[in-house]
């Protein structure tokens, strides 16, 4: 999506030099907007493991990358598959948790059997790419209908979309999964706005979200996570769309700690509440919400902030560092688990690549038969 | 209650110098613990209105030491009923939608006028917070059979109480009223352990409960305001217990921003969900929760955090000065309500220095008469 006047994917090859892979530095979002270069597959495990790059579908594609950078470093060994195999574990490992991760190298693993020339890797990479792109374009599509039709019964007036965490361009390659529908609307004219929830403890919210939308020229406001149900009590939201990290085969949907709550908000106040995503994250194998495993997560998530200090300007981009300071005392107990799950009966429908269906086994058979 | 040994209350009185009250300084916390002398009704104001001391009951009792201040400055003088009215008008202006803060000044006034001696209107303060203190321990003395059954039914393992916000000790002169049950409860030796949701933006739970359940002893763990409906749902929370701002004569209780999220997950998880205060929060005067106005309050009270700059040790108290820092883009367009409205459907009941009751309008004007 944009960012000023110019289209970015959150990943791009460099158009000149076929060594060089172009990341955005998330870590460095919202404060400067930097890019950059990844040049060997050490560097691509870097950018993975120390998150310069986050968001399921996006680091799937630079682990693809990734393997694409391992060929062409050891293309002239004879133990070229060996080292590359050596490599593919490496990025497997840096975030281990990620499906789309290893499936990404497995896919890659599988193209330089068939032929493991150059040539050949780096087409199945940009089409990899080009069909997370085409995949999140497709649930932009099938969202757009339930925003238009949010605009037509308030007669044209902003539709209120509240999100939570960043399931945007920046989590993806391009468009993103529950923002997608709003960027489509927003580019064909609908008048959107949407409530940013901050999403403690990293911020994706704050960090990622709101940038990213405010570039685009997407109205967009900041609100802690606290206060969604006060929005909904006073009328002041319309719809929720959120993303999801993992959903049942039942309809149960993993997303981001906090998700839950917003769901029990919607459903008490009769908004209506989509989780968006591609198909390939509904894992067929979990049955119940409970089967899903939920990550806990380092404690000093919760007690540092990172931030540009508040007696310097930071008018455009940033004029100051940024710099972690504990919000809290650091001997302070915490308790850090990275999602939870929101129980397919208060969801009011699921938006994927394939369709919208009701998050509920029957609904979801149906879609992926 | 505690700090280390030794017992404290928000705000005494010098022991030698009747010109000298002490407060605790709890913009400092949780980073350094400081005293403050105030000496002038100047001093009173310059800390109610910097939110030295916050709190609605401590508010109201360190206003009513501001008028006790000002006669003693003025008692000399002929026109020295003048001089302290002036300054009471003052002390309202300082935190003008603080109730306590007009009553508790309305009330000096009132025993001025019935005896304008230094040590009348001394022992007026003094029994002004001693039946504040007398208030929050009833309202504990009323909520502990709460624990102590729910320890009972756990076989005395650890009651997990989860709280929104800081209503303990140092938002009341002593015990508080959320935390006034458990610390109680803990003082007879029933094992507990508080969930102490931060509370966004100011973070009153990681800044102020964490630090006066830890060093009253109180076993706590911090969580972000996004966690406690997964806690909920995985049945490590026994009960959620709240302050209140305001309730109307139905039984909604309008708290800080975010207590209706908790009190939607404590439904749907059946987990019993109570507000505790002092009956001087009912206002009979509003029927329906969309009667009480919610406040708006500045944006960079989310954009901006305060803490220790993490590359200095902080182990015991602070070895660095706390510093502000913007920790979204200091132009992100913010809204930030104070405070939401829990229907009273949502809630368990109330716990009041009148006893416990249900959360409708029958029980309350059953237990008013």
């Amino acid at each position: 999506m944009k960012v000023g006047e110019r289209h970015f994917r959150s990943i791009w090859p460099d158009e000149q030099d076929q060594k060089i892979i172009w990341i955005i530095d998330q870590r460095k979002l919202p404060f400067s907007f930097e890019f950059l270069a990844l040049t060997s597959v050490t560097e691509v495990c870097a950018a993975i493991s120390g998150m310069a790059v986050r968001g399921a579908p996006l680091i799937g594609v630079t682990a693809a990358w990734g393997i694409y950078l391992s060929l062409l470093e050891h293309r002239t060994s004879e133990e070229m598959l060996s080292y590359v195999h050596h490599d593919a574990d490496m990025l497997k490992a840096t975030r281990p948790t990620a499906v789309n991760l290893a499936w990404a190298v497995d896919f890659m693993m599988d193209r330089i059997c068939e032929d493991p020339s150059p040539e050949a890797v780096r087409k199945a990479v940009v089409s990899l790419a080009d069909s997370e792109v085409e995949s999140c374009r497709r649930t932009g599509q099938n969202g757009l209908p339930l925003i238009e039709e949010a605009s037509s019964r308030k007669g044209g007036a902003p539709v209120n979309i509240l999100t939570h965490c960043n399931a945007g361009w920046l989590a993806c390659v391009d468009y993103g999964t529950a923002l997608a529908p709003v960027y489509l609307a927003h580019d064909r004219g609908i008048k959107v706005h949407v409530w940013v929830d901050e999403t403690r403890p990293r911020n994706q919210g704050s960090r990622l979200t709101a940038w990213e939308l405010s570039n685009h020229g997407v109205p967009c406001t900041l609100i802690t996570d606290n206060a969604g149900g006060h929005l909904m009590q006073k009328g002041m939201v319309d719809m929720v769309i959120v993303g999801c990290d993992r959903a049942t085969a039942g309809g149960d949907v993993a997303n981001k700690i906090g998700t839950y709550l917003k769901a029990l908000a919607a459903y008490d106040n009769n908004i209506p509440f989509y989780s968006a995503f591609p198909v390939s994250s509904i894992d067929l194998s979990m049955n119940y919400m409970d089967d899903i495993p939920v990550e806990e997560r380092d404690a000093d998530e919760v007690r540092i902030m990172e931030g540009i200090p508040a007696d310097v300007k930071n008018e455009a981009t940033a004029d100051g560092q940024p710099t972690s300071v504990y919000i809290c005392r650091n001997d302070t107990p915490v308790s850090n688990f990275g999602f939870d799950i929101t129980p397919a009966r208060l969801l009011t429908g699921l938006i994927t690549d394939r369709g919208i269906c009701r998050a509920d086994r029957k609904s979801i058979i149906k879609m992926l038969s």
